[in-house]
């Protein structure tokens, strides 16, 4: 999609973009379903923290996600300042999640997804300038 | 994702689920992204419709893959009228880009994201009881 | 902000699409309030219905806010799938915290703020053509 | 709808807390229909840059009026990054949509509400420990 935008796209990563868009879509799905898979789990009251972790992070992706793609280069400033917070929501989902992995496979898979996504964020800001 | 679901989702087509939230996503990334381009096109006084129907066709899918991402096969009527309501949206912003399809490169691909979400979401309702 | 708009909304009830973007909304806040206020319940393995239905109807209230804000009287068969759609969503998540209202004061609340957003989408739909 | 919140709210300033809630959902909608009223502008080419920052904006007090709905005083580090980010958008906002305030009645409006919420976030976070 990137490659039919009209903007002058010089000097933006778009390799390293368009991995960005997909890994915040990604583990905006993933934490949605993982938050519906701990609701049916038996200790769920143990599950509280992460649901709501999970939730923070969805939002968060998507709003990220929807963001670059519509970046152009123009406004970095606010483009680094939605990936950080996004970077640091799928920081604190990878880590509460990973306390269940051993538990729930679906919190194993979703912490990965956290993980990768943190990862695409931090790549993405290394390249701005 | 779906596999690692804690719900006993007999009587759920898992493999036409996953299909459509995938489609979904993807779709509501799309007319993000198209909806962004339009807005450099020269003859954006032609697009105003075009991004329009964008938003809205992202905003519905992003809802729609959000539900699906929590359905267990409880409550398909409600199932049901968010993927009715999502198929609308795509069938509309697939004609409305298809008319801008020649021009340009962006319509053309989002046009196919609409169409493939529209098609995902029909067989997603004719597995339903 | 309809006062400032720019389009020609002549045949659109400006007074009931206001009061139906407001509701909509209104009733995502309280849906996804009513969400986390559940997940403290000490019932809380009760309430897993509750929270997914509040979690489906603040997506669907929210995409049905945002389309209503962009619409300007055409394209009235797609504003309608949404608010029917938002409707039932409301109406079943209205139900579902009803059940739960003699308990929960958040669900005597959120199933409040359900049942006035279902009336105003009713009451936008009804001044359609 | 906070008061009724089973959360220990001990440390939570609610009356700030329930202000910003709402700002974020107010400028959510402000942003929404700014954006879709600049389409309809004659001089829409020179709002290409108002729209986008609206889109953001919007996507941003959504995701911050959710994780503020849902926060109990726990993890204040993440509630603080979003605030923060949101507190971003909005200057932005307000700074792009203040330069078209003469020219159109919409930005003016929207600008207003940017910059309600901007205080409503610096307010929220200065109550933080």
């Amino acid at each position: 999609m990137l490659e039919t935008h009209p903007a002058d796209l010089t000097g933006v990563d778009i390799e390293k973009l368009a991995a960005c868009i997909q890994a915040c879509f990604e583990c905006a799905q993933a934490c949605t379903a993982c938050a519906d898979a701990c609701l049916l789990e038996e200790s769920i009251a143990d599950l509280t923290a992460c649901i709501r972790t999970n939730l923070d992070c969805a939002d968060m992706c998507e709003a990220t996600g929807r963001l670059l793609s519509r970046y152009t280069g123009q406004n970095q400033n606010l483009a680094r300042a939605f990936v950080d917070t996004c970077a640091a929501a799928c920081k604190t989902c990878a880590e509460e999640c990973g306390r269940h992995a051993d538990m729930h496979e679906h919190c194993r898979v979703c912490a990965e997804a956290c993980r990768a996504c943190l990862r695409a964020c931090e790549e993405l800001v290394a390249t701005f300038g």
